[in-house]
């Protein structure tokens, strides 16, 4: 059945090649998505890039609006078991306290520095949220900047032994390419700290700064010794950018509904993916499964256990895909490869 | 003498023009801010942009990080004697009674429907925000937009007989041109609200959706009846874009330090003038001096009565300019046309 499926799609996708006489012959003969196995989901991406950019089609969206929207962790870069960004405000407690000795003896940060793994496993969203406030303020933003790019140089994932940036999907990498190729402006919409993002994110993936929307801690505007203007981070939430507040932000800070959004199977994505899939036209929701336990990981909602028998994704997102025509990615069979490193 | 300092700037374009041998001539001969003047104004925004583009010069700034920021009031369109965003405001609070009568009767909303013009200006900035979040909430963000637009295409100046949207100022239409074709990103960053600038900002000034920075409102994600998932409006204020707070929500929203900013003579713009100017390698701080009484309006800063002898600038910002070597811009001598209609 699912060969019969594939052969079909394969077939169609020859008699769209051989219809368009007028696309050069390199054009036709390149895949763009060759990190991906042929099925419906590759499928759904390339037909909605090919409507909205014919301009013949009704559903023709014109360069100026657009505008494709990207999670990061667990869609564009490994989140498991930890997300990255935790990962370092962990390893910036030590100097935290070096700088601040009283924080020593005071939790959250004791646990952190005890280094007992499982102790720091069980800090509650309270206590990392904590975490987070004081290891990304007091500093000004360019030396943030600098503190995440320099950790991002040397640390490295323990399953793997990579830098973390070298966990950056493949298959996700020739989406960005494809979309911007057609003229998509690629954003990130992230629920991690967009200063963090932002330290890597056109290196990793070709997004400037300004196209990158997380959850914002404020910044003062004020003097430094020399008297030179400076703009400090300050241990305050401004923009918080999980669930709602994903496409509440994404309004507020660019104005536009994404005619593409990419999601994976945690519930922050559920409002932004909703409710780009109901705009006018062709609109593109798609979620990532995270369903490959050897070559990445096998995980259902918010890290825990899956719920479903739909296996990794919750059986509420599962059918509310189905029910508005969303995309769901299988990393397991619709990925060949995972990393550019691997093979 | 000014006559012999024009001369000299004068000599020394053209040295710079016969100089640069490998620019085409229609680009050696084609003056790109035909509206300005000849004068250190002018002079300086094409020295600016000269540096900043030539590979060869160790102020060169890669395409990915050329930004320029502009405030929108009194700096891209006329703001005297009042912003357009109130008069709509204003405008609005009939739709808003009628649809709530029981604002009918309480203050301010009863001044205002009075129609008494002295006392609609006596309103206290308190009133006056009270009026901007009330008309401008409680509607969803597509139906806010296409208000706005419907207004600015009937709604005219009482002085000029024209459309809003005609009194943007030609001299500068002419930069915002001139830093597109060399590579420029052009953000607004503006004290009015972020939705209002938005709905125009593609047409008036090809600067899209999400490279404008406002004050903004709260929005709420929900369902309409149907079913459909909304954006609705809230009143209550997330970033107040006045002061410093233009420069700490710029970096919020884009992460960067502009090169190049232009303002107006309002202390709004006193910290991102400051801040960009106080920045690595060539900086470019532009404060535009309403002083063209005829033509447009002189007036000083605040809109009050001018506080110095510098005329219709502050002494603390023209002080501040000098020190600093900010480019300031005599509406009066240096542009030769204001606006696109005139002649």
């Amino acid at each position: 059945m699912e060969v019969t499926r594939r052969d079909l799609i394969r077939g169609s996708a020859t008699i769209l090649a051989v219809g368009s006489l007028n696309l050069s012959s390199s054009a036709r003969e390149k895949d763009p998505l060759p990190s991906w196995n042929d099925g419906p989901a590759k499928q759904a991406i390339l037909d909605f890039v090919k409507t909205t950019t014919d301009k013949s089609n009704p559903k023709f969206v014109p360069p100026d609006e657009r505008v494709a929207e990207f999670d990061q962790d667990g869609t564009l870069w490994v989140e498991h078991p930890l997300y990255t960004q935790i990962i370092y405000c962990l390893d910036r407690v030590g100097p935290l306290v070096r700088e601040k000795p009283e924080l020593k003896e005071s939790e959250p940060f004791k646990t952190v520095l005890s280094g007992d793994r499982e102790a720091i496993a069980q800090l509650s969203a309270r206590e990392l949220f904590e975490i987070l406030l004081a290891t990304q303020s007091g500093m000004t933003v360019e030396e943030f900047s600098a503190d995440v790019k320099s950790w991002l140089a040397t640390a490295k994932d323990p399953r793997w032994k990579r830098p973390y940036t070298d966990l950056t999907y493949l298959p996700m990498q020739e989406v960005l390419k494809y979309f911007r190729a057609n003229g998509y402006k690629n954003f990130i919409a992230t629920g991690g700290s967009t200063g963090f993002v932002r330290a890597s994110s056109q290196q990793d993936y070709g997004i400037p700064s300004e196209q990158v929307a997380g959850t914002s801690q404020a910044f003062t505007y004020g003097y430094n010794k020399g008297g030179q203007p400076i703009l400090t981070r300050e241990p305050k939430l401004v923009l918080n950018n999980l669930g709602a507040g994903k496409i509440e932000n994404f309004w507020l800070m660019y104005g536009r509904r994404p005619y593409a959004a990419f999601g994976n199977s945690s519930s922050d994505d559920q409002q932004i993916l909703e409710y780009v899939k109901a705009g006018t036209g062709a609109r593109l929701s798609v979620v990532l499964m995270h369903d490959d336990a050897t070559r990445e990981y096998a995980y259902g909602p918010a890290h825990g256990l899956p719920d479903t028998k739909v296996g990794t994704l919750s059986q509420a997102m599962y059918d509310q895909a189905k029910a508005q025509g969303w995309t769901v990615i299988s990393m397991k069979n619709d990925w060949k490869q995972i990393f550019t490193w691997e093979k």
